[in-house]
C-alpha cells in the first residue's frame, strides 16, 4: 500500500461521513418531526467532533508530505487535501467550537431581530461573529489577507482584489440598465391562483426536461430550496407559493443544475477529493445557467408556457411572447433572492464591499446599517424602507458566512461565458429548448464541466470548459441585449 | 467532574453517533433512492467503524474501574455499559469485521437461494455464518454457554435453560389449541378491495388513537414494517396490501407499540445507556399488548369495524361480532410473520431449539432442513410444502441473528403478564376500548413500565410493572379462553 493509497483509504470514510452528515441536514429540513430539533443538534454536533478530528489528524501531515502523485487525479486530490488540512489545522480548537457554538444563538438571534426589524438587537451577535471570523480569517490567511482566505473556503484560488476590479467594470453598467428598465414600460405579470399539486407536477415535468436523475435523487418541499448530497445521492428540494408558480419552477430548475454538478462527477471520483464541484461559484453557474441562460429563455419558456397551460388552463397572459416577458419581469425589490437576472448582481456587490470591509478591520459592526442604506439607494435608485428589507435580510452573516457571498455573482459571471460558448457549438440550441429539450446543452455541460468534479482549480475548470479565460463580458453583454430587447431600451 | 460524569459524556456522543446510524438505516428502507445502495452502504460502514471504536474504547475500561454509582440511575447506567463493554472487547477486531464483511453477502445469497427455492445453494454461507457466531459466542461467553451469550445480546440476564423449560411447558397446550382450532368451523374472512389512501387514513387514526406522538415521529412506507430511532424521533413504517387491510392496521399497532416505548422514556434519559427499551422481549411485550391484547380485543375491534365502514362503506361481514371473528381467524399457514396468536409461538419455539443446537453444535447446517420439516409436521400437522415456506423463511440465520427469535416469545410471554394486571387495575377498560378510547390503557403501560426505559433487568422490569414474577400462564389462559370462546370448543 503506498502512501498515498492509505491517504485515500482514510480519506475516503471521512467523505462517506460527511456524506451522511449532509443527509442528516436534509432529514432536518424535510422530513423530521420537529419536535426532534434538540436531540438532532446534539447528534450532529457529535458527528461534527468526529469529523473535525479527522480532518485535523496529524496522520494527514504525515501522508501529505510523503504522498506522490501519480497522476492527474492524483495530484488533483492531494492539491484539495493540502488546502483543506492546512486551513483545518491553522485555526485553533478552542476557536472553531466558539465559533460552532455561536452560529446556532446568533441566527436565532437574527431571525427574532430581522421579524421585529431591530437592528441594535442584533449588534451584539453580529460584533462577536465578526470579532470571531476576523480572527479565523487572520489564522488561515497566516499573515494574508483574511477576507481572501475566508473566501477560498468557498471559492479557493481566487482573490478578493480581482473580484472586486470585476465587479467595479460590472457595477456602472448594471446599474444603467436598472435604471433604463425600470423607467421603461413594464410587462404584464402573471396573475392567478395555482395548486400545489399542479405546480409539483410541472416542476417534476421540468426537473425530469432537465436530465435530474431521479433514480440516484428526490424532490422534497422545504422552507428554503437547495440542493445536497454528493454521487449517487443528490437530493433536491423546491417549495410552493400558490400565487406565484415561478417561485417553484425556478427553485426546481436552479436546484437541479446544482445536483447535475454532483450526479454528474464521474464516478471514479465517488467519495474522493475531486468527487464533487469545485466551488461554490462554479457550482453556482451550473444551476444558474439551468436557470436562467436556458430555463428563461425565450425559446424554453415557449414550452413552459404550453406545459402551464396543459396543467392550469388559460393564463393571465395571453400568448408565449407575454409569457417570457412575465417570467423575465424586472420589479423594484428590495429583496437579493426574489431579485431578477438584472438586480441580482447589484445585491452581491453591495454585500461583497461590506463584508470585505468587515474583515479587514475597515468598517465596523455599528456602522454596517448606514453603510447598507447608503449604498442601496446609489446602486438602486430608491432608498431601504425597513431593515428586514435592509442589512437584516440574508442569514448569512448571522452565521458567520463572510466571504460566501461573492460566488453568487461569480456563478451568474461564469455562467455567461458558458453559455457563450454553449451557443457556439450548439447553433440549434433554441429549436431544442422550444421544445423542453435540454439534452444537448446539458449533455455538453456534463462532458466540458460536470464530470471533472474538482479536478481543476475553479477558474481553470471554467476556462477549459469555454475555451477562454472568463471574464465579465459576456455575462454584462448577454444582460443587455436580452432586456434591451425585452424593455425595447 | 467525576469519572462517571467523564464516562457519560463520551458515552452520550456515542448514543448519538448511534442514533444517526439508525436514521440512515431508515432512511436506506423508506425514501433513499435505489440508486444510491452501494454509497449508502459504504457510509454506514465508515459510521459502524467509528462506533466500534467507540465502544471498544480503552477509556471505557478504565473509567468503569474506577466510577461510582452515586443513585440508582448512575447504577443502571453503568450496568448496561458494564455488559456492552465486556461484550465488545471481548469479541476479537478480526472476528467483528469478518462478521460484518459476511453479513450482507449472506443476505444477498438468501434471498436468491429463497427465491429459487434452492437449500443446498444457501448452506455454504449458513455454515461460514454459523461458524463465526458460533466462535463469537463462545469468545463473549467466556466459558459459558455460547448460545445463551448471543441471546444476552437482545435479551440480557435471561438464560436459554429457563427459557427451553417455560417453552416446553407452553409447546403441549399450544398444539393442542392449534389442532382444536383447525378443527373448528373457521368464521368467515374479510374480502374486499381496500385502497391505499383509504388504509393510511384508517392507519394514521390508529396511530393517534393508540397515543402515538406525531411532533416526535412519522409513518411511511415500506417494504417490512419497523420502528426507529430513541427520544425525540421515534418513527414508524408500514405497509399496504390493498386485499388485506388488517395486515397494515395490524402494522400500524404493533409498531406503535414499540414506538410508545421509545417515545415514552421519561426525558431525563435522552441519549443515556438507559434511555431505550431494555431489550428486545420487553419491546416486544410493549407492540405485542398493543397489537394484539389491545388492537384484536373484541371491544377495540368494535370501534376498528365503524372506522372501517366509514373509511370503505358496507364491509363482507356483516357486524361487529363477525369482524371480531374475521380479525382472530386462525389459518393453516407456513409463515411465522403472518401467523396469528394461536400460531405464532409455535414458530418460535421451533426456531428456538434449533439455532439453540446449531450454537452448541448439536445440530450442523446439512441437517437443519430435515429437522425444521420434521418439527414443522409435529407441531403444525401438516408438512411443508416448498423451502420458502419452511427454513428459508425468515431473514435472521443469514444474517447472523442466533439468539433473536425466542424474544419474540417472551414478548408474548410478558405482554399475557401486563395485561393480566392492567385489567385487574382497570375495570373499565373495554368499554374505553369499544370507543378506541386506549388512553387508560397506554398511560398505564407509560406509568408502569415505558418511562423506566432500562432502569431494571427485562424480568424486573416486567415484574415492577404487574407486581408479580412473569411466567407463561397469563398469556396461555388468555390464549385458551379468546380462541375456544370464539371457535366455541
Amino acid at each position: 500500500m503506498t502512501v498515498y493509497s492509505e491517504l485515500m483509504a482514510f480519506q475516503r470514510q471521512t467523505e462517506a461521513l460527511a456524506q451522511i452528515m449532509g443527509r442528516m441536514g436534509w432529514d432536518a429540513r424535510t422530513v423530521m418531526p420537529r419536535g426532534a430539533n434538540a436531540q438532532r443538534s446534539e447528534e450532529m454536533a457529535a458527528l461534527e467532533e468526529v469529523l473535525h478530528a479527522r480532518r485535523t489528524d496529524p496522520r494527514i501531515g504525515e501522508w501529505l508530505e510523503a504522498a506522490e502523485a501519480s497522476d492527474d487525479v492524483a495530484a488533483a486530490n492531494l492539491r484539495e487535501l493540502r488546502r483543506d488540512y492546512m486551513r483545518n489545522t491553522r485555526v485553533p480548537a478552542r476557536l472553531a467550537s466558539e465559533l460552532a457554538r455561536l452560529a446556532p444563538l446568533s441566527q436565532t438571534a437574527w431571525e427574532e431581530a430581522r421579524l421585529a426589524g431591530d437592528v441594535a438587537a442584533f449588534l451584539p451577535w453580529l460584533k462577536q461573529m465578526i470579532a470571531l471570523r476576523r480572527e479565523e480569517g487572520q489564522a488561515i490567511a497566516d499573515g494574508g489577507d483574511p477576507y481572501d482566505a475566508l473566501m477560498a473556503d468557498y471559492e479557493p484560488e481566487t482573490d478578493s482584489e480581482t473580484v472586486a476590479a470585476t465587479f467595479a467594470r460590472m457595477r456602472p453598467r448594471l446599474v444603467a440598465l436598472r435604471e433604463a428598465v425600470l423607467g421603461a414600460e413594464a410587462p404584464a405579470a402573471l396573475t392567478g391562483h395555482f395548486p400545489q399539486e399542479g405546480q409539483l407536477r410541472v416542476s417534476r415535468r421540468l426537473a425530469e426536461h432537465f436530465g435530474y436523475d431521479f433514480t440516484r435523487g428526490r424532490i422534497d418541499l422545504a422552507v428554503h430550496p437547495f440542493s445536497s448530497g454528493s454521487g449517487t445521492d443528490v437530493r433536491i428540494t423546491t417549495r410552493v407559493n400558490v400565487e406565484e408558480p415561478f417561485n417553484c419552477f425556478y427553485s426546481t430548475i436552479h436546484e437541479v443544475g446544482h445536483a447535475a454538478y454532483e450526479q454528474g462527477v464521474a464516478a471514479d471520483h465517488l467519495l474522493t477529493p475531486i468527487g464533487r464541484g469545485v466551488s461554490m461559484g462554479v457550482h453556482e453557474s451550473q444551476s444558474r445557467i439551468y436557470e436562467n441562460q436556458l430555463g428563461r429563455s425565450r425559446a424554453f419558456t415557449r414550452w413552459l408556457f404550453e406545459a402551464m397551460v396543459q396543467e392550469f388552463g388559460a393564463l393571465s397572459v395571453k400568448d408565449a411572447e407575454a409569457f417570457y416577458a412575465a417570467v423575465n419581469r424586472v420589479n423594484r425589490g428590495y429583496i437579493r433572492t426574489e431579485a431578477d437576472e438584472v438586480q441580482y448582481n447589484l445585491h452581491i456587490m453591495l454585500r461583497f464591499d461590506l463584508e470585505r470591509a468587515l474583515m479587514r478591520g475597515q468598517l465596523e459592526a455599528e456602522d454596517l446599517e448606514e453603510a447598507w442604506n447608503t449604498r442601496f439607494e446609489q446602486d438602486f435608485g430608491y432608498p431601504v424602507d425597513q431593515p428586514a428589507h435592509g442589512v437584516l435580510q440574508d442569514v448569512h452573516w448571522s452565521v458567520g458566512l463572510f466571504g460566501y457571498f461573492p460566488t453568487y455573482a461569480l456563478g451568474n459571471i461564469y455562467a455567461g461565458c458558458l453559455q457563450k460558448s454553449l451557443r457556439a457549438d450548439l447553433p440549434d440550441l433554441d429549436a431544442q429548448l422550444a421544445e423542453g429539450d435540454t439534452s444537448a446543452a446539458t449533455s455538453w455541460l456534463n462532458e466540458k464541466l460536470q464530470r471533472f468534479g474538482a479536478m481543476r482549480a475553479p477558474r481553470a475548470t471554467i476556462a477549459a470548459a469555454c475555451g477562454f479565460e472568463p471574464d465579465e463580458l459576456p455575462l454584462i453583454e448577454y444582460l443587455e441585449a436580452k432586456f434591451s430587447e425585452l424593455y425595447r431600451l
